[in-house]
């Protein structure tokens, strides 16, 4: 396993990007985000993505020269086309408008349009809830799970994201299938021969617990028909109310042939409107004390409060570097060969 | 097993509220929220709560004579004081308050505390709803659900409710446990032993499948740590924000030693700030269709989506009455005979 400081993956990441052709700051704001998961200890939306979104800048799903626009904008909300540019560049460009909208209005909504894949929400609530904002993330995605009772592919994962001010007390990023893909993908290279029950279902439907069957077959919806329910309420946020592409409009960023066409939602509520910030930190404080001091159930040792595993993820690895599987290692030797760019020594961890 | 037109329940569930002292409007907006849960099947949330809102009138845990107060107002964002006024009365001037904010500046938020038992939020969210609005209503409860890998009560099933304008498309309501707790105490009633994996667990938090110890423990939050951190989210757009009662701090419909201090979140989004209304039903429309046409997985006739079965229910209730459970009959004979008031004939059906 290579071993990587953060700084130094971040400064090869911009690099690569750079020489396909992404503008510095964009380029910077990609692998800022991508790194962050990884410190986070969410891999599945690090840099393994790179060359994802290398193969898109250059079959041109992703334009580096795109900005998108404002569609329309009114009172605290506003519609962007992201007109198939970069996906966090756009993410910035709409987590700014929307606090900004929430600064005059108390709270402010974007919905996205004709978007592209922007990593994790987590960055992005983040950056609102850096604002004094309560901020809320969700966008839709390739369709790969079937709604409740059904066996063809029409919904994303469609992630729910939520982001408070203040210290660290609670920070929640979730899909909305009851584990994520790439869970199941890391079973099948870990060679495990079975999954717990309630992942997925084969192409039929039938639940199953064969690792092998459940990677031919379908991702479960988190719980049955909530978990349905909530994609549907994330694609309506996202895809319906920003006129953009729904369900099965979606492309994928492991696909050329389809423009991916996301939709996102960004939500900002200005804590200030409702209360001094500093009482609404104290009173998450005692959320978060609440919830921890909860005696554990049998097989615990604690309560973990959504945030916790990826923020002690976050504390080691800042500390002692990010660990970088072969496999991805690998495919991002081979973009830098391609891209001739030189990368970090192996020992830089 | 009675059963009754729904204009007779919700007449009969009127003349009980008033002679318990609910002045006429307030107790004609309980009556028709909770006949309405009762016609689409939810019954729940149906008359079968009127002898426990009736307690807690006599208690004064909901006082009939308050109507609360907006306690703060700032642009789209405004925090209700219910003040334990009637939940339904301040519920109403609550969903329009968020309509009139959502009119004035695309988007409307207002939170609640000191609040008491609305009935189901859905009856909320399509108040919204048939104003325009895309309309999403939350609601904190009594601490009955552990934290993930907890076994202390801290959390209520805090349920989650979208709805959209239009004809009947979609409606979201679902609490974040895995069932609703009256689906366990179904389970004992009609003398099940056993209980689905994944609905509960026992007070030490070991899952059960076992009626009988799920009753005595815990139920489990949708899809295990996902569910829990949805919960925390309405916590906090309903208590944290609201500045009221927090986790524990909690009483419950059941008890009359402890204010209820339900905290509510009603959310309005202004369709046609984002595009006009015709549009954003017809993609609601093809987002329906879409899903519908899913070939339905092995064991199932067809796909369901979210609002179907009580729309289903609905219609045929609509038609050929409310069949009332002999308990709950019963209860309501009694809160009849203690107030002095006179039940519709058993043939009213």
């Amino acid at each position: 396993m290579i071993v990587l400081h953060h700084g130094s993956l971040r400064e090869y990441a911009q690099r690569l990007l750079e020489a396909a052709g992404v503008p510095a700051k964009k380029a910077w704001l990609i692998a800022d985000s991508l790194v962050a998961a990884n410190l986070r200890g969410v891999d599945s939306h690090g840099v393994q993505l790179l060359p994802h979104y290398i193969r898109q800048i250059e079959g041109g799903g992703m334009d580096p020269a795109a900005d998108g626009r404002i569609a329309t904008r009114s009172g605290g909300c506003a519609v962007y086309d992201a007109q198939r540019g970069i996906g966090q560049s756009v993410a910035a460009v709409c987590c700014d408008l929307a606090v900004d909208l929430a600064r005059e209005h108390g709270i402010g909504a974007v919905t996205v349009r004709e978007g592209n894949h922007f990593g994790a929400c987590a960055y992005w609530a983040e950056r609102m809830a850096g604002a004094g904002m309560v901020g809320i993330v969700m966008c839709n995605a390739t369709p790969l799970v079937a709604p409740w009772q059904g066996k063809e592919k029409r919904l994303g994962t469609n992630p729910i994201c939520m982001a408070v001010p203040g210290p660290r007390t609670w920070l929640l990023d979730m899909a909305t299938t009851t584990v994520a893909l790439n869970k199941i993908h890391k079973a099948a290279l870990c060679g495990q021969e079975s999954i717990p029950a309630g992942w997925a279902m084969d192409a039929e439907g039938n639940p199953t617990t064969d690792t092998q069957t459940a990677l031919a077959g379908l991702p479960m919806p988190l719980g049955g028909y909530k978990g349905s329910g909530l994609a549907v309420m994330v694609e309506i946020l996202c895809a319906v109310l920003s006129g953009g592409g729904m369900l099965t409009d979606q492309g994928g960023l492991r696909r050329l042939d389809l423009p991916m066409r996301i939709g996102q939602f960004y939500l900002a509520l200005d804590v200030e409107r409702f209360m001094p910030l500093e009482e609404f930190t104290a009173r998450m404080q005692w959320v978060r004390d609440t919830l921890k001091n909860t005696a554990a159930a049998v097989g615990y040792d604690e309560v973990l409060v959504a945030g916790d595993p990826e923020w002690r993820a976050e504390d080691e690895r800042r500390e002692s570097g990010i660990p970088i599987e072969p496999e991805v290692w690998a495919s991002l030797q081979e973009t830098a060969r391609k891209l001739g760019v030189e990368p970090p020594p192996e020992t830089a961890g």
